[in-house]
């Protein structure tokens, strides 16, 4: 699930939240997943992952991840992103643009003292895509961390990240791959819309 | 569902075979649903979308789609592309990094031929991706092209896209976030894997 606060309510936030009502119905699993495109400068290639989307607070859609990571690293290179979602029990697809940007601190703190202390134990032990040897070093890591650290602080290299849509696009799947595919683009504070071939 | 024809036996897609049939045992809805992300050369930024991954012909990865299409043009600008499956009813997630090509001729033109009369209306008859006025537009055209074209001859501005992954990241969701993630990596021919911190 995702948490709406005071959520937006120009015409492509409307048909976001209609759309993922919708969604819900259906019983969609892991509704809040979303995969999240950035580009690795060095290999001159995108690269992607799905993360869950936890808040979208007005504008502001947030995750949190580890600020070492390779995708942290790229977000700070290239601030440029590209976002998906796909709801396949009601066969939509959402497609987002924005620029990706570090989440204000007491949003991370406040986010980081409402999880469990295993999340938190994880957060705190692991180093985010770093190579280990086996995964059972994974899990005496996480044991150590959880029996033994402080773990309501949250940690310098975790943390929100936060970003603001300038493009959206909402796929609908129909018969024939007769498609119906509307865009939305921000044009000076004002939403543009218009109407894409299948 | 996707088509394997002769499926390369390496182990990473020993591994990809093997979740794939977890997830069709679990009735996963669209498991041919794949993330293809590339870069907008001009923008300086990653774009990304679905589509439905057709066949796995020994390690060639095939899907089709417009060749005029700003995805097109994007894979023309710059071969390097990021790849996603997320199966929700097995929480696991694919990582997939590839160069992409146009398919050869014949796969394309033997594809097209297998395909429905109305399928082949569509991909005649729609410029993807460019505005049109209203969707009404978009459903007359597809008529005036079912009832009048020759729907066998595969029209020049359609065929398919292949890539040959040299880079797998299997991704499986366990409890506290202890997810599993294993990597392989193509190196003078031969897969290097490696284990990578949750």
């Amino acid at each position: 699930m995702i948490e709406f606060i005071n959520l937006n309510r120009s015409e492509p936030y409307c048909i976001f939240e209609d759309l993922y009502k919708k969604a819900i119905n259906k019983k969609q699993k892991h509704i809040e997943a979303i995969a999240i495109s950035s580009i690795d400068e060095k290999m001159n290639s995108p690269d992607s992952r799905f993360v869950n989307l936890k808040y979208v607070i007005n504008d502001e859609w947030i995750f949190f991840s580890n600020y070492e990571s390779p995708k942290a690293q790229q977000f700070s290179e290239n601030s440029n992103i590209s976002c998906l979602f796909f709801w396949e029990e009601i066969n939509a697809q959402i497609r987002i643009k924005a620029k990706i940007r570090k989440t204000k601190a007491n949003i991370s703190d406040e986010h980081f003292s409402k999880r469990s202390q295993q999340k938190n134990a994880l957060a705190i032990s692991s180093r985010q895509s770093k190579e280990i040897g086996t995964y059972n070093e994974v899990k005496r890591n996480f044991e150590i961390t959880l029996n033994n650290k402080d773990l309501i602080q949250r940690p310098h290299y975790w943390g929100g990240f936060s970003f603001t849509p300038n493009y959206f696009e909402f796929w609908e799947a129909n018969e024939f791959r007769l498609n119906k595919r509307k865009v939305f683009e921000l044009n000076d504070g004002k939403w543009m819309s218009s109407i894409l071939q299948p």
